[in-house]
């Protein structure tokens, strides 16, 4: 990596992380959909077509003799020395960084330590005319100082908008159930709506019968809940023990919701079903 | 540069961009203060003495053969695979960066290319509760959203903070004069105060018996102003031909303050005075 490289000088690059089961790529058509909207939101014309960058990322899983895997797949706008302001002559840098995990599916383990800690923290999400929100780059202070102010055992920051709202982990989406059934803050809040927050979605409403409501929520809600839990690639769906200092817990639709993906995953990529997704 | 490294990963590094004139670093204490503090915001532990530091820009500037230079000093969290979460056991990257700048003083040539053009963004500052407006980090997005927005000769794009009011240019201080004498955005609101933002202050105090205000502004005080200008550690003085296509261009209290910053880099810094700063 070249110091003069923007990714480097000014986190000027956008990225995705993405899990491989069974050597190939979960989601890999919604990831790729949201790089390229990440490099829109950001002004980086790279040039690269997504078949390019698929075929990097497989070369590169082959390469490690990886099949179950964490994959980071990220693009800067290059070197451009001596200017701030983007030059439309972008000489792209590709990184794909890969590394083993555990399978998943069915019989897979777990690629987290128990249940998470979370911790409300006074960092709040920077506004959508400042940074857009749905962009995943390579600017991530924001996530960096809300995981400095964790305290004691807590491993994950939750973060609230510039309203209070509750809108997200540092690296996660959060997710509660109480009799309403399950909850999440609202898409076009000032947050990262990944992409298993969206199959933990479609899996509640198409397969769990669980009532699914997003909206606009504060820390209360989330407080106290039945249950908790959050998401992202890596993690899946990973149970959350306290909320700043409250019980809260995994349960039964956590548990669900759970075994869902793990369906799901072993259905599309260990059980010899059509892989396309 | 390891791809491993969190400057590149995060923009998890602090940095700052300095000036040398005949083979010396102008201001050399207030950048290194600065830099401490961009390291404190966002708990960036180092460990690197001062002199270190300072011992390894004017290294960099004698292996060069530079006197008169652009010196950029970064640094970043180093290496912590596998953690958003910033680890205490910080091993930092230190990045010294330098190139060639024409002379400065009252002999010098300019290192810009005439008055700036200056176009206000829809792009605003982001609030202190989540990223700190003081702190010089990697992560530089948001002056570059702001930059992308530029069209035809525009330059320098002017952002504002969340509340409306005047902040900084993407990579300078913004003044402007009006009969009441000179102005600029107070120092806490939501922008980065420069260097040669603060010693323009006190020479216009100082030595120009100008008039100082600093406070909360509206684009229609910058717009209507009889003068304008930006300063960086670069650029130094630079006049603004035109605000929003509005002309306003720089003009008496402009060039006596530029006059006034030579000469003080003439004293120090090849006038034979002690060097001291």
């Amino acid at each position: 990596m070249s110091v003069d490289d923007r990714g480097f000088q000014y986190g000027d690059g956008v990225f995705e992380t993405m899990r491989a089961y069974g050597g190939r790529v979960f989601a890999r058509d919604a990831h790729l959909d949201r790089l390229a909207r990440s490099a829109d939101a950001i002004g980086l014309e790279h040039g690269l077509a997504r078949d390019d960058l698929l075929e990097r990322v497989q070369d590169t899983l082959a390469a490690n003799d990886l099949a179950d895997a964490y994959v980071k797949l990220s693009i800067t706008r290059g070197s451009q020395p001596g200017t701030v302001t983007p030059r439309p002559d972008v000489d792209p840098t590709v990184v794909v960084y890969a590394k083993p995990l555990p399978r998943g599916g069915l019989d897979g383990e777990r690629a987290f330590d128990g249940p998470a800690v979370l911790q409300t923290s006074k960092t709040r999400k920077p506004p959508a005319n400042a940074l857009p929100p749905g962009a995943k780059t390579h600017n991530y202070l924001n996530s960096i100082l809300a995981r400095n102010e964790l305290v004691a055992d807590a491993d994950e920051a939750l973060l609230r908008d510039q309203a209070g709202r509750v809108a997200e982990g540092a690296t996660s989406n959060v997710f509660w159930v109480n009799d309403d059934g399950l909850h999440t803050p609202a898409a076009d809040l000032d947050l990262l709506p990944g992409i298993t927050r969206s199959f933990v979605l479609d899996l509640a409403r198409e397969r769990g019968g669980v009532p699914v409501n997003t909206g606009e929520y504060g820390l209360e809600a989330v407080r106290n809940a039945d249950e908790c839990f959050l998401t992202n690639s890596t993690w899946e769906v990973r149970p959350v023990a306290t909320v700043d200092g409250i019980d809260v817990g995994g349960g039964p639709v956590t548990d669900l919701l759970s075994r869902l993906f793990d369906r799901l995953v072993e259905e599309r990529h260990y059980g010899g079903i059509d892989g396309s997704d």
